[in-house]
């Protein structure tokens, strides 16, 4: 009986705490047993990133253009322990599958989590948008090596270099926009979150085109965090990707 | 304390009986609710039956066609108390996505599960081959009412009349086969198992083209199990339909 109240009282500790990180028994090949909440990292058969690759054609007006509306303000850079994230403030979203989804945030991963044909690359951004009834649309641009951005020198300039800490700011998401390149042709697939829980019945959309960063600027951000902050690549089981 | 140990009890049980059907409190609303194996009925993304529709139009070579080898014969016909159930010998396949499905067996939903733009049919059948790692590929054929299928009426014939009973059926694979139209063009997303425990990660190939049934014999399958055997359709969520 003792031991039947241990499993319990575990069971409901791990439903609160479950750290997760990227490294030693944190790291993602543990995620699914760190706590229940995060069943789906190991059960679930729709996970991201995934290696883009054999990918279907799809008709034009079939993968239809992404509508973008990014209209409002950043308010707050944030390092969260895993990542620099950068939230925005209410009123910009994207229209894709004739739904609205608002852009919360982004954020960013080095290396790249997703693969397009087999290929890292230095840095990946995640623009994660919400529709109403909670469901999830993710755009991915990736940064090749070469010249130094600046839109990101600005960022890294304000990205606080403690865990849990926050800092003012005020640019807006337009200037973010034009990090994107100008022909938001895209792979399209159905996926989930890269970080637990993991959850599923994302839309993923990665940009076929990049954007680039210095070597000096990805170094800055790894080693702020001391270590990679990428999802090893999934099975693509039943899925197609579409571009 | 008594409750917890309650809790328990019942956790474990579930585990092992859970008793699923299509009416009352075992229906579909409450699978995911009968054993913690069927959670996914409840949390998946990617779940099975859908309305396809909206349906992408995939570049032929992309949505490559189904290579069948259906060579061997039938060793039974089953009355699984769900559905009737055909099981294949072994050596029976088709290779899709540069992979060997094993077909294992097939059976009937009445109506159909998937719906074609809205519309369901009177009678669905679902092939089911397994690769050896597991993974499972559904070939699904949908019966308009028209007149007589020789081959279901065979069928028909042999099917047991009791729960958990099971006839011989020497019939060939290649036969069943001929129920398939000519055509082999498909619709095809990912799903799910349609039954408990709603397991994700199936390739599911929906054909276009349709076999037929008469009225008389989809009334006789109907009143074997005094009820309908279709789990109703699930959201798309993130997921594409590919035609």
């Amino acid at each position: 009986m003792i031991k039947l109240l241990t499993a319990i009282v575990i069971t409901s500790v791990s439903l609160f705490a479950a750290h997760w990180g990227y490294t030693g028994h944190e790291g993602p090949q543990h995620w699914g047993d760190l706590s229940p909440k995060y069943e789906m990292c190991k059960v679930g058969k729709s996970q991201s990133p995934v290696n883009i690759s054999n990918a279907v054609t799809v008709t034009t007006e079939d993968l239809a253009k992404i509508k973008f509306n990014y209209t409002t303000e950043a308010n707050a850079i944030i390092n969260n322990g895993h990542t620099i994230q950068v939230n925005i403030q209410e009123g910009s979203s994207i229209e894709i599958d004739g739904k609205i989804f608002a852009l919360k945030q982004f954020h960013f991963h080095t290396p790249s989590e997703n693969q397009i044909e087999g290929r890292n690359f230095p840095l990946e951004a995640h623009f994660v948008h919400a529709a109403k009834d909670g469901s999830l649309a993710v755009i991915a641009l990736m940064y090749e090596e070469g010249k130094e951005n600046k839109i990101i020198k600005k960022l890294w300039s304000k990205m606080p270099h403690k865990a849990g800490k926050s800092s003012g700011c005020k640019m807006l998401a337009e200037m973010f926009f034009t990090m994107m390149p100008k022909d938001k042709a895209y792979y399209r697939f159905n996926g989930s979150l890269t970080t637990p829980p993991c959850s599923e019945g994302v839309r993923w959309m990665v940009l076929k085109g990049y954007s680039h960063i210095s070597k000096a600027q990805k170094d800055e951000f790894l080693h702020l965090f001391h270590h990679a902050n990428n999802r090893p690549v999934q099975p693509i089981n039943a899925r197609k990707v579409m571009k």
